[in-house]
């Protein structure tokens, strides 16, 4: 499914721009890049700011035109920041675009399409997008990076596969803490309330301030050994001579 | 509410990771760059990376202690690629987590908090954190670039922001089209149905094959524009002559 995804570089300037873009693929499960020319690739500056994702960028196929690029697709969406005069379909959230970028790409190839770091995509190319996607940003200063908004959109892409039941995505996570029973958890409320007493804290058995301590320990979710760890220092604490 | 909103990056190792980060930060409405012993800075690749940022790199503060960066903030979220062995609250996912950043934010300052681009966090500092968030990534190859995952966090906690009812935020879109009435798409559908009689494409009414085309229109929901625009195109096909 990922692997029908094809991310397209349109006229890359900088090729810095081109590694830390495949960066940016990989973590986010996409390696299938391609440039239609490139100003200056292959580069030392690319595979340097591909850092661990040097395999997209030596596998990234190079072509002269986007209609080469994205011909057999059937979705192919133009990420722009500027608005065109092309009433293309538009997601102004790129949430939804992934949504439907990744259901397509389940059966057949599909383009992202980046533009030129200066200027964008031309109306042409535009020609060759079934729709257009901008990341909503700072209406005073909402223009990224390049290399920055292929991060954004992976990202989406991503999250909107991981989400997927059929993706099998996990993620990782140290085993879970084993809980205590409610039996435990009231041995510890009634501890608690007991040392409470004794220190004179409270004189009496105070439910509301007991039902306030308990709730907060409540939301903590203490697991049996860190419960464990609160009746140690409780103990320690009945057991301390008092300071008179 | 996002100028409460800090942004820490802790020994920066490199100072073009700091003028990215500053450019990642203002596309996304945040301008709090704090800076904890940062390698080198300032630096000329700062600036030069920072693009149109460079009032946030200029106006970044710089301290020597994470706890001078945060100590009165009541939410620090670390942003951590690595599972540690303190067992914070956790966000799997950053839009969990810029959610209740956004909203401790309306009254109170609040961080996010990024480590060494090798090193990430160290325990200590991960004590000064309430949370902690990581960016679901690809198990093979996932840690992002440092600016990159700024990008990615501000990406999210502006769109948490946004997606507030309070705050205001109006995608940047074309004027509407207007729209046809029902009784001009009746014409249309009328006019092309003449059409696909006349040129012998259907040779009586064939309701199954009109309600699929007028189905496709629908779905396209064409402008008053666009329909003249069709109707126009009917108009010329019915007078040319027909090829004998």
């Amino acid at each position: 499914m990922l692997s029908n995804i094809r991310i397209v570089l349109v006229q890359t300037y900088h090729p810095g721009n081109i590694g830390a873009s495949a960066r940016a693929m990989k973590t986010m499960g996409l390696e299938n890049l391609l440039l239609v020319n490139p100003r200056c690739f292959p580069d030392p500056e690319a595979s340097r700011l591909a850092a661990g994702a040097e395999d997209v960028v030596a596998n990234a196929r190079v072509v002269t035109s986007l209609a080469e690029a994205v011909g057999d697709c059937v979705q192919v969406v133009g990420a722009s920041a500027r608005l065109r005069s092309l009433p293309l379909p538009h997601f102004d959230e790129p949430a939804d675009m992934a949504e439907t970028l990744v259901a397509n790409a389940s059966d057949d190839p599909v383009a992202l399409v980046f533009g030129r770091e200066r200027f964008g995509l031309t109306n042409d190319e535009i020609r060759h997008c079934s729709h257009q996607v901008s990341i909503p940003a700072n209406p005073d200063y909402g223009i990224l990076n390049l290399s920055q908004a292929v991060q954004v959109l992976a990202y989406e892409v991503f999250r909107a596969w991981r989400q997927r039941p059929d993706s099998g995505f996990r993620a990782p996570r140290p085993s879970p803490e084993r809980q205590p029973t409610r039996e435990q958890l009231g041995h510890f409320h009634d501890h608690l309330s007991r040392v409470m007493q004794a220190s004179g804290f409270i004189t009496q058995p105070h439910a509301r301030t007991e039902d306030q301590l308990q709730a907060l320990f409540a939301r903590a979710r203490p697991s049996r050994k860190e419960l464990s760890l609160l009746r140690g220092l409780l103990s320690a604490l009945e057991e301390r001579p008092d300071d008179t």
